[in-house]
């Protein structure tokens, strides 16, 4: 990996310095001249350094006298409210999001879409690219055989190996037999369902929620029954155990406990703890959904749900799709006490995943080299997003709300007055800006007035420029909105 | 590819006037002074051509006097009989395979198989390897962000358009949109069933028909209908027909029209064409799985049961797992009107493909290499059909009976007396052989003295042995089942 200039290395500490509150709004950072002495660079770096910050946003030129430390405009911006959980949760409903999603990808099939703030993803400049693909050149060398012969079902691979040995960096200790490679989470996801319930079934799930899990239980025939998530600590327990309460027939709880997607609200491990009792003492499994941990900004990695699991009651999906490998499909499952079940759904529903993908990445994910890439990818998205918060809080009318997530690859936002996602969705799309518009996260109609911005693309000028004109898009509805009130 | 040598191609020419009735059994090869004044070779060019005839079977040598063509030891052997077809079919049942199949893998699990006739697969030199590493090797070069980018859902590649541009040889007409990759035939089948059935729905499948289509049945749920199967002919139309008649709640047939596994079967186009006419009437959908069409030895490629298909009642699944790349998970699916659900169903159980596999795949498919491969492919199997089914007639007692299929990697074999394939199964397994007991082609036990034999794997000495042995112990258990009644 390259390091990078030194003015950026200097940078970073500063800016741990703002983060860490050392340097406060409003202070002064040192003079060139001691940022020369202190460093030991010349002028031009400590101007490289100064100019930097200042056009990352923390730090502004006061003519003659310095660079003071700003007031980042993103703290300005107001938070939601929590979810009410003390009220009865809407009844367990079948989904129906295909024709809404279906709409929205044919839409935006109509014209040649700009900037996409729509999708979850990372840029693929932000993944470790040519490791990846040096990797599998070297595997397709030393195994030339590997796409002429037959997989066998249950043979270890670098993949289930580093899946498990990194499960015990979060409190998990599974064998790399109990780790099972599946097409990205989402085949994970549809394997534990279909292992624990039936169609007609229940399952309890964060509301809101990403669209993909919609998709999974309409097409499986499972109803879904939204709980209360709050965007700071997720999942309500007392709103799922009022729930639980309250309906039969739930079997089984879907849970993203880091960086939650839409919310990126991350649970608190005393959540963590009692979600794992409340589910077994209950009889219903639950299905952890790990596809963002390893986004958080934290030197200390989470623990996983499925560590206090003691009785196999919890089902471990997770994926490499948003942190190692877009362009891969790759996630594996430890589904606890139906850990064979699934091992045979997945057998007649796809088969083993091909060994040279697992290899390669495998191999990757059993360097160093995995971990320096992780920190990278966190750094950058960090700033992403801190720059596409900014961009929002500046742009955007007031009344505006947001939760500033600790990691991840995008921003929940509310918007002013209750104004429809869909109108703003339908403006912004004519001017070939796409965005998810919250109608997409869940089965009802409660997150209509909330968008999706994806963080994944370096912020360029045009994105900017985008968000800026979103801004303006959203104050343009809000007034039509009130003038027609 | 390589040319085999001279006295091969010499072989080869030879071997063609023998099928083709030129040579009869009897007759005598030319002697090696004319051979070499014919084919203008050297003395031990001559010699190796007659050796390496005799070796495979061909022709026997008697002293002094030359070579003479050999009548070959499997056309000594009876052929099965045709299934009754006039008899109401066993109701449709919930399937229960998975315990069965679960048995064996585990019992296999327990030793070390040496000799493995139980797969049903080609071995790894088969299969162009080298060229499709290098196909991979140059997208991998071409295309450096590929590993790193999302795949955009509905985007195409090499490998939907080279199967749309093969489906033109075989009658359908199919724009690459319409074929949709997928993780083998397997989740093909996955795909076209979940699309026109629900649980609880009657599917109707050929008798015998491959686990692996009894498994995925099983675990959504359905119900198996088995119609009659013809190891020639294969699916009973008039025993179908009788079966629409008979039960409600028929959702879809299931249909491996060439070289259906285990039989070898291959349907002649008149009845493919009736079976269309026939689903159409009734309003059930036509599943077409076309796993083995490319392993008939036939110069012209059989017509797809879909080129019939007039109003999208004909879904089509292949694979490329028995005829290219054993090592990869790649089919693809067309299911005419089902086509957008079974997009749905896609993207919420696996989402797209990876674009490298697909890429690197394709780019092979769309040279001429392709059809080098699959000629030379179908030749090493004839080859070793041939070989396996002289051994069985060689070895295996008297009453034995086998119905020689023109393609395809294995041999269904019935036992003599109705002798249990489990007790062969047990027998052959304590001397680490595995073969496929036709227990597992059925939920009934209709099959129960049958064996599956795979002929994927070049006939070496030990495999030879093996084959010997085999017949043994089925004279054996024969022996003991006679004493015993
Ligand atoms: C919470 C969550 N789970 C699962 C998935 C699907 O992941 P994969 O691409 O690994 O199937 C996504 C993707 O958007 C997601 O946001
Ligand atoms: C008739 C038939 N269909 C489908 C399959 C599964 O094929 P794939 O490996 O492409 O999923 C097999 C494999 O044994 C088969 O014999």
């Amino acid at each position: 990996m390259d390091t990078p200039p030194l003015y950026r290395q200097l940078a970073a500490h500063y800016l741990d310095a703002i983060r860490a509150g050392a340097l406060q709004p409003g202070d002064k950072l040192p003079s060139l001249r001691s940022l020369m002495r202190q460093h030991n660079i010349s002028l031009s770096t400590a101007l490289q350094l100064c100019r930097n910050m200042e056009s990352e946003g923390w730090v502004e030129a006061r003519d003659r006298s310095g660079y003071f430390v700003k007031r980042p405009r993103r703290l300005a911006i107001a938070a939601m409210d929590e979810p009410a959980t003390d009220v009865a949760p809407d009844p367990a409903q079948y989904v129906g999001i295909h024709s809404k999603v279906s709409d929205f990808v044919a839409r935006r099939r109509q014209g040649e879409v700009r900037i996409d703030f729509s999708s979850a993803r990372g840029a693929p400049e932000l993944y470790p690219g040519e490791a990846l693909r040096a990797s599998m050149m070297r595997l397709l060398r030393q195994k030339p055989a590997l796409l002429t012969t037959a997989t066998p079902s249950r043979s270890l691979n670098p993949l289930r190996e580093a899946a498990a040995r990194r499960g015990l960096r979060v409190g998990m200790t599974l064998s790399p037999q109990e780790v099972l490679t599946t097409n990205g989470c989402i085949e994970a996801l549809n394997l534990a369902l279909r292992a624990v319930a039936q169609p007609g079934d229940t399952v309890a799930v964060e509301s809101p929620t990403f669209y993909g899990l919609l998709q999974v239980l309409e097409s499986l025939g499972m109803r879904a029954l939204e709980i209360p998530t709050s965007p700071q600590t997720g999942l309500s327990i007392e709103a799922l155990e009022m729930a639980l309460g309250a309906y039969d027939n739930i079997k089984a709880v879907v849970t993203v406990p880091h960086l939650q997607n839409p919310l990126g609200s991350v649970m608190p491990d005393a959540h963590k703890e009692r979600l794992v009792a409340l589910c077994e003492r209950h009889g219903i499994a639950l299905i952890e959904d790990d596809t963002y941990s390893e986004l958080l900004d934290t030197d200390t990695p989470p623990r996983a749900i499925k560590s206090w699991d003691r009785t196999g009651n919890v089902i471990h999906c997770a994926s490499l799709h948003k942190i190692l490998a877009p362009g891969m499909r790759l996630g594996w499952i430890s589904a606890g006490r139906w850990q064979s079940r699934v091992e045979m759904l997945k057998f007649t529903q796809s088969r083993s995943n091909e060994e040279l993908s697992q290899g390669a990445v495998g191999d990757y994910m059993n360097t160093g080299d995995y971990d320096r890439h992780l920190r990278r990818l966190r750094e950058r998205l960090r700033q992403q997003r801190e720059q596409t918060a900014d961009a929002i809080a500046a742009h955007f009318p007031a009344g505006t709300r947001l939760n500033y997530p600790p990691g991840g690859l995008q921003l929940w936002v509310e918007l002013p007055d209750r104004l429809s996602s869909m109108t703003v969705f339908d403006r912004a799309l004519r001017e070939r800006i796409f965005v998810a518009p919250g109608t997409l996260f869940s089965n009802s109609s409660r997150f209509d007035h909330y968008l999706r911005i994806n963080c994944g693309w370096p912020i360029t000028e045009p994105i900017q420029a985008a968000l800026r004109r979103l801004g303006e898009i959203v104050g343009e509805c809000a007034a039509v909105q009130r003038k027609a009130a």
